[in-house]
């Protein structure tokens, strides 16, 4: 079953064109869990970190956090193995029509991007332009050296037209981002 | 600067015997920040997987966590990449004397190292005798063999003392575990 790029059925089995922008997080979990069930890639999503500062205990083996802070993230967002690699990326979306706001990605992050490429992971990013319903693979290699030779506080989508991938969108499953991982780094 | 086994300096570096058991994390951690900051290994513990029931806002910009609670691990705590490799693994402690209870490794997360050794990740157990002062190395394929080998509900000292790895403690780095991965995994 697939259904035109864009559309999704709602929880009352209707199209739903809203909240398109709130899901690319649910569709690379569910692509994730696609992977682990069919034996091909062991992706996860990390916890959000947080840091608690209050817990009751209201039965003896139930513990419930009464008080926490979200902490920023040191590292990105997704990490695993495909194939004997070490796999790792961040995925972001965005309401802009012409470029990829760079304040989205924290200095760590990117600090830790580098880190990767430097020791022979595999790295990227994964963007989602909602109002072009276009997601985009681009390798952290092309990020870093994007950085390393702008100023710009963005990345064009022409830049992405040019040096990243589309990520094909099907029903199943939702964001074969591997695909992709399979044709730059497996194919040797 | 080494200090004895077993001996540690508390807040007022006076020595300390006490709370041996709980720094187990903790010696990992600063482990791991020595390989972060000497451009060894990027190896991270992931953050507790909670389930967020209700959050609220003080200030614009401010999200306090008023409710949640924990959830059980789906995989291994810690992961990272190494020269180029992906490894995985759990620390657990114990006070036991003779053997390390397998109550303490959940089903999914025995599932997971499961995919990490069929999949050419590196996976293995940190298990520290908190009373025996020794914190040894169990590579995946060996915990894996031992399970599928035996119905014990646990794993002899014996058994770590014959198929793991003794993991040297030192002041820094704590507990150098990768010195163990370099010997059976990168020297071929």
């Amino acid at each position: 079953m697939k259904y035109p790029k864009g559309i999704k059925l709602d929880k009352n089995h209707n199209i739903s064109y809203d909240n398109r922008g709130m899901d690319l997080e649910h569709d690379i979990n569910l692509t994730n869990e696609y992977y682990v069930s069919n034996d091909i890639a062991f992706i996860y999503k990390k916890p959000t970190p947080i840091k608690i500062t209050k817990v009751s205990y209201p039965s003896r083996d139930k513990a419930v956090i009464k008080e926490a802070f979200f902490k920023e993230p040191s590292t990105t967002d997704y990490n695993g193995l495909y194939k004997g690699k070490y796999i790792d990326f961040e995925a972001k979306e965005t309401n802009n029509l012409t470029s990829f706001p760079l304040n989205n990605i924290h200095k760590h992050q990117v600090n830790h991007i580098r880190n990767i490429v430097r020791h022979k992971g595999i790295a990227f990013l994964i963007i989602r332009f909602n109002r072009l319903n276009k997601t985009y693979l681009l390798k952290g290699e092309d990020f870093i050296s994007f950085l390393d030779k702008n100023t710009r506080k963005s990345i064009p989508v022409n830049y992405l037209e040019e040096k990243a991938f589309l990520i094909k969108e099907a029903y199943i499953p939702r964001l074969n981002y591997l695909d992709i991982i399979n044709k730059e780094y497996m194919e040797v």
